[in-house]
């Protein structure tokens, strides 16, 4: 028998050709604010309950080394060798579980902590991915949503090759 | 100790405000033909080994009776009652596991059954749609991507609200 361990965290990628985010919504005085990638990986990514940073290391290593980009020759190989961009989105939804008909989020983790961790996540993805830009001499990008913003946003695939990664 | 129970498929729902799938690739003599939807809900579908005619109604009546579209008012709505569009795309994908830097598809289920349950689902989601449709006056679709196929999409959201849930 085994015991069913709680997730800390979920993760969706998904690859993308292009990909645009509103990260600052429309207001009387100024307009909306997004940022754009180009050809690489579109990241969800949600915390749960007892998500600490110690899962952080698995996670950025996970996400940006897993081959899941089609290179040349149709060979598969991570986002750093492709090498292409990451936009990180905040997902909280995604720790939601369908009770009848409406979602229940009690696993999701508390807001300050969400955004703490989030925040971190994005900052060891950044710095990965720099240090491997500056050695592969590439022009690459991370870019990321507002957490707890509406996540406005608009892409283009080639085929999502969708994945869910549980921490 | 609680028993792990082995999921049968796996969906990732998200919001769109239109959404735009290739169901057939371009040709030396036939240009490639899509299917687009509108205000509506895109759902990512993966049959997992033991996936069975069985499940379907479930999968069915939570996909589109689950409350997570924003009606008036902002309050949570189901696709049915938006109501809205449907498009259905086969993602055996989801079914991946991550082992080291590669993913493994051991749980998926085998292509032809797949095929078989895929196209049922997408029968009953057309069914149950048009049913509510008639009932309502109004006028909205399901439409689905290619078994198999590349699924080449594009889409725009006001937030995708994506949740996964097991069957």
């Amino acid at each position: 028998m085994a015991v069913a361990t709680m997730a800390k965290s979920k993760v969706v990628l998904q690859q993308c050709l292009s990909a645009r985010l509103q990260i600052q919504p429309e207001t009387d005085e100024t307009p909306a604010k997004h940022v754009e990638i180009k050809r690489g990986l579109v990241v969800y990514v949600c915390f749960l309950k007892d998500a600490t940073e110690d899962i952080l290391d698995k996670m950025v290593k996970s996400v940006l080394t897993a081959r899941l980009s089609e290179g040349r020759d149709e060979k598969l190989v991570s986002i750093l060798d492709l090498p292409g961009d990451v936009l990180i989105i905040p997902q909280a939804t995604l720790g939601g579980i369908l009770k009848g008909k409406m979602m229940q989020y009690h696993k999701n983790i508390d807001k300050e902590t969400g955004l703490k961790l989030y925040t971190k996540f994005v900052e060891m993805c950044e710095q990965n991915l720099t240090e491997n830009s500056k050695i592969k001499g590439v022009d690459v990008c991370v870019k990321s949503g507002t957490y707890g913003n509406r996540q406005v946003f608009s892409c283009s695939t080639n085929g999502p090759y969708s994945h869910i990664i549980e921490f």
